[in-house]
């Protein structure tokens, strides 16, 4: 099994990482960091052991890297439009694009740009983040979701996913809606307040209006998975509070991209959902009360 | 005709200056400029040409003010759990007292607490502040619409409108539950959002997503008031938007209580008619959230 990871930040370093540090063969495409990963490595500092990849098989442009099995793509949305050039040497024929990414409709777009491209969808459950050149800091949890969307061979995805397992990558398989839907139950919700109030998950929790209203955004979520033929029960919300709850104060991606001055990922993350919801006969009031105002924030 | 204004800021100073201003009886029940018009008079700089009214008839305690025929209360909303005690010696068996205030419900409360007392509602539309001591700066519009809630003396309401309108104030007549709720629909969305996005009226029509937004928001209000036996045409929410469009970029009063660290009018604004509305079976999603929203940054 030849790997690629595109997109080499706190997730794709991570996970593209743990799978170098087995010896798996693994091709990382830089960008920025080319020059300083070929002189020093990947440096992963993880709260489960730290590590370093080096040598790295570096790349620095997509037309260098070989044809692989299996890429992983952990590129942030805003940038997806480029995966069509991005994947053009990488996948051949026979290979799988697994996108480890958030929001809802990104492997729908990628197929139809690429008709004949295997694809699969992961959800990643982490703290991690790229926190200097060549260096990825991961702070806790760590596990991914592996959801089927276009793959032919079943085999590939076996083989990943016991990749991952030796790897220490805790990973589960999932449905593929479900696996989209559930992630934004928590996602819809959290990333788009944290920004809209300028709070942290455990400040939206500890104030009584914003835990209901977080808790009525969660079910406007599972009801549009529901109208969208997803089974999901009302409960799961509960338990997403529940976990929420136990997690220490968290600042989601798009609060992150905010803070930091780089385009939060509107379109996948809201935009799509509330327009295939709507399509489903569910529009979400709240959550796309919640698009609008993030859509004004991004603008000013 | 003996009047009284509790309440002397942009929207009492100027209306009731303006009864002075042409003779009325009218006393000022002053709180910290007492001492400041007893000795310089309450100075009104209008759009519609300036005056003074010096020597005023300036109280300062509800207990020293006399028994008046109309008392109009220009109070913020934050402060009515004050008004049985302000009211108790100014307002007699026959006396009317007007709530020249913003939001739902502040009727409702105050007869409860004074049974017998004959209450109308007002709405005013005009820009106006305090800007300094017994100084009241009136910048635009003015218009003011009387509303009766259980005045049993008609004739004392068209007495005041007469007032009104001789001291220069253009004043109309409407029914009680539609002046309150036709008010709401501006009220609503505009305060709310210009707070939630740290905005002005303006850029949050020339924004498509928060324009969008805002004539929800309007619907939601012409929606539930037409639930409570309103009948507001959809239409309204069209009027409001171009009428808002063609005024100069504005900043409601909830948005400056809140830039100058005052309490916000969330409960008359938001979780009384929230409440009213989700009685009589129409819930509004989107101004609950707002008022999540509220509740959220005021505590902060």
């Amino acid at each position: 099994m030849k790997y690629a990871v595109i997109g080499v930040g706190g997730v794709g370093g991570y996970f593209g990482g743990r799978l170098a540090n087995v010896g798996r063969d693994v091709c990382f495409l830089m960008h920025s960091d080319y020059e300083y990963v070929c002189q020093n490595g990947l440096r992963v500092d993880s709260c489960r052991g730290n590590f370093l990849i080096n040598p790295i098989k570096a790349y620095k442009t997509p037309e260098d890297l070989p044809v692989c099995d299996v890429v992983l793509v952990a590129l942030k949305t805003v940038n997806n439009a480029l995966l069509p050039k991005l994947l053009s040497h990488v996948a051949g024929p026979d290979t799988l694009v697994v996108l480890i990414q958030n929001g809802i409709g990104m492997e729908d777009d990628l197929q139809a740009a690429m008709p004949g491209l295997q694809i699969a969808a992961a959800t990643a459950f982490i703290c991690s983040a790229k926190t200097g050149p060549g260096h990825i800091s991961h702070m806790d949890y760590g596990t991914l979701t592996i959801a089927n969307y276009s793959c032919r061979d079943k085999g590939i995805i076996e083989a990943l996913v016991r990749d991952l397992t030796n790897s220490g990558v805790e990973t589960f398989q999932a449905e593929y809606k479900l696996a989209r839907w559930r992630k934004a139950v928590w996602n819809m919700p959290f990333n788009g307040m944290t920004v809209a109030l300028d709070a942290s998950t455990a400040q939206l929790l500890s104030n009584p209006s914003t835990r209901a209203l977080i808790y009525d955004q969660m079910l406007e979520v599972i009801n549009a998975a529901n109208a969208c033929g997803v089974k999901l029960d009302a409960s799961f919300a509960d338990k997403m509070m529940a976990n929420t709850d136990k997690m220490t104060p968290y600042k989601p991606s798009m609060k992150l991209d905010y803070d930091n001055g780089r385009p939060m990922e509107i379109e996948y993350l809201y935009t799509r959902p509330l327009a295939i919801a709507a399509t489903a006969g569910y529009p979400m009031p709240r959550l796309q009360m919640l698009e609008a105002q993030l859509r004004f924030l991004s603008s000013k």
